[in-house]
């Protein structure tokens, strides 16, 4: 990371980090919501194949939708981000990795989606919605903070009808939240989704999850799983699943 | 176990067997449902104290609340069974136990409890529901083992609000069911119950959960959690944890 620097153009200070072991560069703001590991194991969740085209709703500056192209080069993603500084961010961050003919980045909400989100069709949809509802947090001061964090005028079933919305019956909806919030996610993803996968991300083996992947497939039926899911840390370091992911952009396997 | 012997009287034939290291002395239909580790975890989890009541639903012939009270003698269980056979089976295990004045057996259905039931109060409610949805599954032709393994008219619902009906604010409702009705079992106790933990059963470390414990508080708020549960099995035996609730009669804390 480098220390942030003052944009000449009112745009937010931001620095510049690596992910996947060097191969995605990230220009984030250096204040609100950092990339750290949550959009890199969404991304590592999200079962895009050469040739499929992928939504993230809420992409933020790009870290997940940029993780994935790393390790899918045939892939083709659309972002949708409300907060017109991250979505200029995210178009800048696809062109700095060489993949803005495969990163299409829109500004807009997710409540009233443009039209190359609205068409829909997509092979896989996936986010990594605020994490705290409204109403059960004071807002950070830090209006991009703010954004990512808490939600607000989409609430979580509206992030998840929408992704439903925009995916092919048959394509997935990955969905990457805090532990707990399972029940409200599962009861959401129930609705749109069968097939539903729920892979726990343990911070270290014994302890509670703090986050967890779900995951979906639109208009299909068959029975959840409870998967084993995925230890992070163990002596004082990344597990060597976990370091997998992050240092070599392995995928996970969820289904 | 013993080899099944015909009952006289036109009783199931039954056979004899033990659990919780020889602690629970348990006869059960030689055919049909037979209490195997799903009533020993679901027993370990519930949180009953000395002068505390619990109430079971769907006890069949006791080995749950038998379990119960042997890890906590100085607790009550009431069980309410629909089937005949099964509640006098749990009547003469109570007995048999030396459990007779701390586990009262009702004949009734959850659909139109009786008193002792309808009346509520309970400290604790707990159940192993049937496990398969109906229309879902062929019911088996053995009376007993359809009624155990196969939803009747009361539903998952049924089976849910009928525990919370029953139990004070705060008080716990546990429920020990199969993986992949994780998330119906999710969103009815959230309907009824906050502080939700689920529990996973894993048959051994890595592998998806086929059971899961989820208890919650009734009426009360607060975050769920995704317990790091427990592995069944290791090295071709049970593991430490598992060998201590099934042998040693030890709790397992989900809260």
């Amino acid at each position: 990371m480098t220390p942030p620097a003052e944009q000449p153009d009112g745009e937010p200070a931001v620095t510049h980090d690596r992910l996947l072991g060097g191969r995605v560069a990230l220009a984030q703001p250096a204040t609100g919501y950092r990339a750290a590991v949550d959009p890199v194991l969404l991304a590592a969740a999200v079962p895009l194949r050469d040739g499929e085209r992928a939504l993230e709703l809420g992409c933020g500056a790009g870290a997940a939708a940029l993780c994935l192209l790393a390790r899918v080069p045939g892939g083709q993603v659309t972002g949708l981000e409300r907060e017109t500084v991250l979505a200029r961010l995210a178009r800048a961050n696809a062109a700095a990795n060489g993949a803005a003919d495969r990163f299409a980045v829109q500004a807009g909400d997710l409540l009233d989606p443009p039209a190359p989100v609205a068409r829909g069709g997509f092979d896989h949809a996936f986010a990594n919605p605020p994490y705290l509802a409204a109403g059960t947090a004071d807002a950070p001061a830090d209006r991009l903070r703010a954004a990512a964090n808490v939600e607000g005028a989409a609430r979580l079933p509206d992030w998840i009808a929408a992704l439903a919305r925009a995916t092919r019956r048959g394509g997935t909806l990955t969905v990457i939240h805090r532990a707990d919030r399972l029940p409200e996610v599962l009861a959401e993803m129930a609705r749109v989704a069968g097939a539903l996968v729920t892979f726990p991300l343990w911070p270290t083996a014994g302890k509670p999850a703090k986050r967890v992947l779900v995951q979906g497939r639109v208009g299909v039926g068959g029975p959840a799983t409870l998967s084993a899911g995925l230890s992070l840390h163990a002596d004082g370091g990344f597990t060597p699943q976990a370091r997998a992911v992050f240092e070599d952009a392995a995928p996970l396997a969820l289904g």
